[in-house]
């Protein structure tokens, strides 16, 4: 074993967020358990991790429902599942060596035990906190990241000069839609709530335009700012903008069905996209991704990635809150209030 | 100028049914006007044609709506356009002569006449009526063959041993479908109104089975039937099926997107398929096509369909109208209460 101090391990006390029951419509507090465990020795061959930060995800919300998804609901009771960066502080796996950093599914808690069985099953990859802030490896080289590069670059299929349009621009995923798109020369429209949401894309990100669903019209800013239709939509949000955006499509237009925020915590049944018969009229395709197929292919676009971070092609921005483990509930809800700006991260830890 | 007798053109009258207003919902008497001309000389360069057998087809439903779709709207008191099967009995066309039997866009009227331009517009096509009884060039050979033909093979791709289910199996385009559907070696299941058409379309069509949406539960079906569950679905109908089927996908799925004559004659708004979210779970595929994009593709294809009908393995199944152009109101009703058993077709001409 070897450890930074073994006798150090015994004092930790290591606090979780547990699912206590499962939320109708937006999670509350009730939803939530608060538990502390002392932190244990790692089993022989595995692991000890401090969790350093965690990602605000808005798939977070289904994990949370009952029935199985694209993956296993989490149960009640358990430490809720959570992506995160941290780094080892015991171990007996000489692959997982005392003070490497990873990224992979670490959960809502400050320490992590893993084992012969649970460190394949938990997607942990080493990162280099040398290429890019620990908090770009939740963003831009993170899950968010991934989902955007590849449901745009594979489904997407974007050619120069077409006009790529996508929902929750100024989020996780939005960001790299949008940037990518730029950099393979296509004109790129966001959609955000807020003027500041906006302008962020469209200054700091480089986007061509942005769209205020908040305050403006989705349908006349479309139609100002996609003079030539829209050839891509990378939906993160569903509802009426998928609709609004399935009158304004091109010809053999590709939807990129990657998430639907704003039904997620409907307790009446999901709006279907009334105007799917576009997708008819304009031999369009509307097609669901889920970044885990990609799987073999992240290590050579992290690198890419990194690459475009490295020249100032690609900007990776996140919203860091501070207030720990026990901010996770109100952290969580700030994404379906759209509260957050850029890649919502929680500090759990210190480096 | 060729004519059978010149002096007998000014004998003929031509019964016409025009679109006197646009229907709201189901169309009814009011919405047509019914005309009669004398028969015009066919312009220089131009032909008369005697319409035979006129195409009843769901699309129509879309043309008399105002706003432009796929094609434009059909005007108020313009001639109903129509697919059809004709002869020409007139021409100064070296390209058309008389004799010549054609399909293509001829109108619910009794006589057709041609010029310069609008013998292009019109999609004509000679056809062979030696190859295949003329009906059969509305059906399996005509506009909706195509459709099932190439909305099955070019978007659905379907692979042997996978399950392929079509809505409206017993109808002009499902009947292609699940025909062609094993002939590529897939598991075939139809959805269909009646008991007497799912017979039809199990014994005669030879698909391994039929559901009943009538009588029995389309969940339940899917489940018995499919077992392996549903790698193809090609909707003809939209509606509740469509979302009930989006529960019953395979990972990769395709969903060709023909129509959704369930929702044509609405008077609120379209339903979108509210499990549309199934696209996601299962990195499927939802697509819409129009046919005429692989017109140049047509008659290679009449010539493999006209093949696998000689041999045995596929029929045309036609439900021929004999009331004439009078009839054409009545007749296009029965394709939305599913009347009709097999493609739906009008005579309106005796050879």
């Amino acid at each position: 074993m070897q450890a930074a101090s073994k006798n150090s391990l015994s004092t930790l006390v290591n606090h979780q967020v547990r699912l206590a029951a499962r939320p109708v419509g937006l999670p509350h507090l009730d939803n939530w358990q608060f538990t502390t465990e002392p932190v244990a020795e790692p089993p022989q061959g595995g692991m000890l991790v401090k969790n350093l930060m965690l990602s605000l995800d808005p798939a977070m919300r289904g994990w949370m429902n009952e029935g199985r998804s694209y993956i296993a609901p989490v149960g009640i009771g358990e430490v809720m599942r959570a992506g995160g960066v941290g780094r080892v502080i015991a171990s007996s796996n000489s692959r997982w060596p005392v003070g490497t950093y990873l990224s992979g599914m670490l959960g809502v808690q400050q320490y992590s035990v893993f084992d012969d069985r649970s460190i394949p099953r938990s997607a942990l990859a080493p990162i280099d906190p040398q290429l890019a802030p620990l908090s770009s490896w939740l963003n831009a080289l993170g899950m968010p990241g991934m989902t955007g590069y590849f449901g745009l670059l594979e489904v997407g299929l974007p050619k120069a000069g077409e006009t790529v349009v996508v929902s929750g621009a100024a989020g996780a995923v939005g960001q790299m839609v949008g940037q990518v798109a730029k950099i393979m020369g296509c004109h790129a429209v966001g959609i955000a709530g807020g003027a500041d949401k906006c302008q962020f894309v469209v200054n700091d990100l480089g986007f061509d335009a942005c769209i205020d669903y908040k305050a403006d019209s989705v349908r006349d800013g479309l139609k100002e700012h996609c003079p030539d239709g829209v050839d891509i939509y990378f939906d993160n949000v569903g509802g009426e903008i998928l609709d609004i955006v399935l009158t304004r499509i091109n010809m053999k237009a590709r939807i990129v069905i990657c998430g639907a925020i704003s039904q997620y915590n409907n307790t009446t049944p999901v709006r279907g996209p009334a105007n799917y018969l576009s997708l008819l009229v304009h031999r369009a395709r509307m097609e669901g991704i889920v970044v885990f197929d990609w799987a073999d292919k992240f290590p050579a676009a992290v690198r890419e990635i990194a690459g475009w971070m490295q020249e100032g092609r690609l900007r990776s921005r996140e919203h860091i809150l501070e207030g720990g483990i026990a901010q996770f509930p109100e952290a969580l809800n700030m994404l379906f209030s759209g509260q957050n700006f850029g890649k919502l991260v929680l500090r759990v830890g210190d480096e």
